[in-house]
């Protein structure tokens, strides 16, 4: 539940300081299970997404530094949430099986009707 | 989508100045249709929100005039939409079949969990 | 899956001949749970509700003979099958435990924003 | 997520032990907010909602000592989770505030399609 | 909203006239953002949207000249908007921006359980 | 609607015996539409997923013998369902224009936040 205001005519009245509500999925592949018949250990996978949320949310993203001269569009947003678990893979905070995960797709839903993802390959550990 | 933030300490990281996305539901009712078979005429509904919906959206709430010193919750903006509603059916914006509406409920969507809504009864001609 | 028009400057384009899909709910409502532990037999009731979405389906509203110089509205179509499912279950086609139920509230979906309900008291047994 | 069997032949193969989830959604209603601005705290009230589920999830509620005898079906259970709730609400487990609350309404939805409510009156202060 | 028959035993009672809602979500790719950090300008995208779909709303399929001998099956019509949204992106409708955009989907719901989509690659500048 | 029980320390109070309802969605994909303008017989398809169903509803998986030393996770079943559809698609269960289907995708959606799917190749006329 971000504030933020966007820079550019295509904007509209969004140009001022308002705000959204994200419901965030995440889609996880891999090409065949691991050992306990999963595809990923979904305890870990929603703590480490409450984690990179937690960052981000009850903020006016205007202010947080890493966002400066960027408008944190749904669509951008995505893409960051991805990075931020792309990495905490590679860290192993989703476990050991993890490491086996080929790809992920992060949504973000900002009302009933509309939304963006951002999807893309995960490296391997073969790639490691 | 509307930036706000709220004074009180049960309202934890929501203190700062963050946003959400309301999708706005609106339900009319009244114990007999009108001679087209009708609740409402959803066109005339649906432009009547749309100016009540155009004062908030896109808004820092904070600094609107009416709302001062006040916590803009979703349940407060129920209400707020519904009196807004209210007005027009009994000014005939809704056109004058509707005028024989006996009660209206406002829902406030948040998120895909949270909601809010207010529900009160329409005064009839009767009552005019 | 109907196909109907309406007679009325108030519809517009939908005065032309137009169609829609209708997703039906039924909300059946009772003070105390039967022996069994339910509301209704929800195979019966299912059973009863396709009998009656059986007449309607499919088919042009507009060449119906009960609804001769009707405007099938969405909010019409709901009265309707209130009325049909009521008479299924005074007759018991809902089993004798569905004769204590006392409302019931029908709703038709025309798109995931459009609605339009009927709700009304059934007659009970001591009516009868 | 939890696993049962009924008895009575009105539920054909739910005889044999299957299971469900059941997804939970509450309503609370009060005719006034109180002095935040709100209905509930949706933070205690959350808790105190996993705090009465974590006693059913994960289970085989046939072997449930307080079901013993019992159809747990989607309705029943909806009464369950209102009892307990309401008790938690008694005893002050939502604040104080939560005290003016009059009225609250439990959903199980056991589908996309099927669901259960039970709503009543909640004892108030006055009452007490 | 729309009606239409279809010909052909495998549509059974679908043979006779009867209609259809259809809701339809687009779905726009492309590898990078653009220098606003968006997909597509929403704005231009719903109104391109709005004018494909009133050409074909509320009318009557089995008289529309484009599809004379044609079922006009959700998979049908899904593919229809696929190809005048492509028009549309190509002349330039949704910003030059949208030139580079690198695959749309199409996807026309007729239920909350039945929907169909067509997917596929757009002309990109470079093959202009 | 199925009850289960899981091995492995990563599944937690999963480990004993629950349950849970099963929604499951198919998507059918092929190049071309077959000659009455379709993807699939919507009919057929039904009728075998019913039948695929149907055979695992109402049950603790525990006890079935093809799960015997298996964890029957979401995304087990949904691969389970995968091999099941693909064998009856190939048999001819769906018509002989189903033979042209290229690639199928399962969902099962154990909640309104959690699913998991399988998707694959189908075999082609020409690999037959």
């Amino acid at each position: 539940m971000i504030a933020h205001s966007f820079r550019g005519q295509v904007f509209g009245p969004a140009q001022r300081l308002h705000g959204a509500t994200y419901v965030v999925d995440l889609e996880f592949r891999r090409p065949e299970l691991d050992s306990d018949g999963l595809v990923v250990d979904i305890g870990l996978a929603s703590t480490a997404l409450a984690e990179v949320l937690s960052d981000l949310n009850y903020r006016n993203l205007d202010e947080v530094d890493d966002f400066l001269g960027q408008n944190t569009t749904t669509e951008f947003l995505a893409r960051e949430v991805f990075d931020r678990m792309s990495q905490r893979i590679a860290h192993g905070h989703l476990g050991e099986s993890a490491r086996a995960l080929t790809a992920l797709r992060v949504t973000l839903h900002e009302s009933h009707v509309a939304w963006a993802s951002y999807e893309g390959a995960l490296p391997t550990s073969a790639d490691g």
